[in-house]
């Protein structure tokens, strides 16, 4: 695989029509990107995948949304309003300002990720760190909130936030919807959409943004319940780094469980690990889970791993998503701040639900989709993403200007089109043709030739299929075409 | 057809999983809506035919995503910083504020939409208004921006704003996908997507939102190339309210051209009378189009019309969306604005391309479509949604708990689960599992019973099919099941 920097990356996806910042024509706004014709249609097959596999396939699993702007009260409940800070210094000579965090890492001096300002102030004057703008000397740190506040209202006085998370609409919803799916847990609800974070240092791409999306979805359970779980087997292990060991490592569900995790917990890792390998097609040895600990763990999560993949563009492994078992802090917390209890009774049994929570950012996915995909092969460049992510099924091509292709090309199309989606696309030479499929994507070209008109030869009714990674070409009929195109949209899970 | 209030429907919604308001367990937030599981499968399924239908079957159309967060320059140069106003006016005792032309709308004061604070201070003063609440006395009116203010970074001095419509979005970005798209016009660019509007008196369910999503297309086009359109013909006609004589009637498309208004505008009215018609099942006398002229027409449109629906609960036509022919407008603005020229050149012909807008407000058409299809049928209350509307496509009952009824119940779940989207019940009476699938819209549920697993039956592999809306039952194979949800999951354009 080619490594790709940053730079490479962001130029190939401006290039194709994947993603680019926002108001670019009046040079672009910190932390905000859009996503172009190409980017669009990823991120929304990226968001069926993701329905269908977490959602669709399981019981009494399903989507919600909710509105991204939220009133003050649940988000001071949620310990939002005070906690979700970030530490910020600033230079007392030239005003800059820096996230503490990300100020430390660039120089290479480690810190917990939930360190607070005292901490980091510690830090910076044991090390002598200075402004690396200017070498001024830097200030007191301090907590700086990381919600976007809006004002609503004729006089702006009704206060409130831009959710920093799509799960707080799920708890703000939980006692409604279990009430209307007949009472029953496990319930899973999932929101995919957008939060806001108002990052200090926004930057490398899709990777800290300050208008994300996300696809969360929350599992309430019945801890008695599911503490009895058992391990299920899965097929060659998850690559883990345990808090305890801090070394990645390859084990089995049992193994995991043995080591204290519980099983609920360790089957809905396997349950994503297949959904990274057989789904977005990450190669195994690119995929970890991390375990939190300590002050880098919130403090409400009993169990917290992080989905890590290992990409060009990131160095190393970054954090894509997060398996997060919560227990009962979030009810608990809208109970008392709404005064609403929130706790279920089932079978004569009154508890709080507890919920694991499934975490991804989707800009992050797709950052890291597009990297893991983009191949060089001499001149040609392309987008090897796996059948079945490809916006497009197939493109189909009538050789040269001719009314016979012209014709026989768009009866296919239409024929094809009916199940599939296809590009159509008559001008220029074949090869700038398959060049313009490879770079988006496309996995199959399909070619109308005189032959294929031409009731006397051998390849009457016959087309060329072009494959997009190793530019195989062969003949098929049209049925032949739609079984091919039908098994390679689904995803084997 | 039975009539719903308000307070009816949003009864109906909260009790079948439709909406709600945002926050509900901490007393709701004014302006914003949750929609939960059945909603959100309802407007995803909206969304879907919308995007099927306005975008994926035509030339040169795309999906992009914007930011909703935008930097305040491109918002000044639009227009929105000065002129996206209500006019607001205040009790000098009470100090209650109201949104003026609905205060003056209560009242049944007749008032342009795009009045001003003079003109509404000089009605106010003529009728001798005073308040609706306090009967005090009424303070000047004044102009109040209903965007939604943002401020970012560590000092939050980087001022910007929630975007007010999608459109927005796709303006910014046209250039890099015209140019990404091969420099062909006309070019149609859509957002499905959130906006964000500072209502002065959010009310009316789903109608007058802070927090809305709005699917618009903007079609890019040469002026001269469409002004040479002709009307396409359209069974039935159109109905429309044109802003000259203000009384509704039937057009043929030819009709309207010879009336003034352009052919391509015309044949879109068509095409979205077709959606509306054809894919929402509205019936014919409930939809028409109404002119906006005068003061009541945004400025810069040349043609500007409301697409309106009857339905019971809004006691006669309301907006649900709009076409409008914005001219050049929109790239010339942010041209200026942005300084980069965003005018094109094809066939060593500049121009500034121009804009024709489809603008579809989601939530009234969820809120139009839940209105139009319930049903009250004695004790029974239906969600009569036309089928491939309808979230499920089947429900699967096993007739009653028994091992064989089940195995055989759970194969054909699968089976058909392989297709479509089926709900598997197998709890509580026959009846009450119909009442539950007829609340949510099921168009049919599938009973397994003890014939469809007795070898000596004549009903042997079959099952009964009931339909939704008229009870009726039949006995089927799964075969012919699936014929039956195939066909009715296509809507037929």
């Amino acid at each position: 695989m080619i490594l790709m920097d940053n730079e490479e990356l962001v130029g190939f996806a401006r290039r194709v029509g994947l993603f680019w910042p926002s108001a670019e024509i009046y040079g672009g706004a910190s932390g905000l990107y859009d996503y172009g014709h190409l980017g669009a249609a990823l991120k929304r097959r990226f968001e069926e995948l993701w329905i269908s596999y977490f959602i669709e396939g399981r019981r009494n699993h399903f989507m919600i949304e909710g509105s991204t702007m939220l009133p003050e009260k649940p988000l001071v409940a949620s310990g939002h309003a005070s906690r979700f800070n970030d530490v910020i210094i600033s230079c007392t000579k030239c005003k800059s300002f820096f996230r503490a965090d990300v100020l430390l890492a660039d120089l290479g001096v480690a810190i917990n990720e939930g360190a607070d300002a005292a901490q980091i102030g510690e830090a910076v004057r044991a090390k002598g760190i200075r402004c690396p703008k200017c070498k001024g000397e830097l200030g007191e740190p301090r907590a700086f909130n990381m919600m976007v506040d809006v004002a609503l209202g004729p006089e702006k006085k009704e206060s409130g936030y831009l959710r920093p998370e799509t799960a707080q609409s799920v708890y703000l919803n939980f006692y409604r919807e279990f009430t209307l799916l007949r009472k029953r847990l496990p319930l899973g609800l999932a929101i995919i959409g957008r939060a806001y974070r108002n990052e200090i240092s926004p930057r490398q791409g899709l990777y800290r943004m300050r208008e994300l999306t996300q696809a969360e979805l929350q599992i309430f359970f019945d801890p008695e319940e599911w503490n009895r779980a058992e391990a299920a087997p899965h097929e060659g292990g998850l690559s883990v780094v345990p808090y305890s060991t801090g070394k990645q490592a390859r084990f089995t569900p049992a193994e995991l469980v043995a080591m204290g995790y519980p099983a609920f917990y360790v089957n809905h890792m396997a349950m994503i690990d297949r959904f990274y390998r057989k789904v977005l097609h990450v190669p195994e040895e690119r995929l970890r889970f991390l375990e939190k600990g300590g002050s880098d763990k919130a403090f409400y999560n009993r169990v917290h791993m992080d989905i890590e993949v290992d990409v060009g563009s990131w160095n190393g492994f970054r954090e894509v998503g997060g398996l997060h078992y919560r227990g009962d802090y979030d009810l608990t917390s809208h109970s008392k701040g709404s005064g609403q209890d929130l706790s279920v009774s089932i079978d004569g049994r009154r508890f709080m639900p507890h919920v694991l929570e499934l975490s991804f950012g989707v800009d992050r996915n797709i950052w890291m989709l597009t990297d893991l995909f983009h191949r060089k092969d001499g001149e040609r460049e392309l987008f090897s993403l796996p059948t079945h992510l490809s916006h497009y099924a197939a493109a189909v091509f009538p050789l040269q200007k001719d009314e016979a292709l012209e014709k026989r090309s768009a009866e296919l199309c239409d024929a094809l089109g009916r199940d599939f989606r296809i590009y159509y696309d008559t001008s220029g030479s074949i090869g700038k043709r398959y060049a313009r499929m490879d770079e988006i994507g496309t996995p199959y070209c399909i070619t109308v030739d005189f032959e294929t008109v031409d009731s006397k030869s051998d390849n009457y009714g016959k087309v060329t299929v072009r494959k997009r990674d190793d530019k195989s070409q062969v003949r098929a009929t049209t049925e032949g075409l739609r079984e091919t195109l039908r098994l390679t949209r689904v995803a084997e899970v």
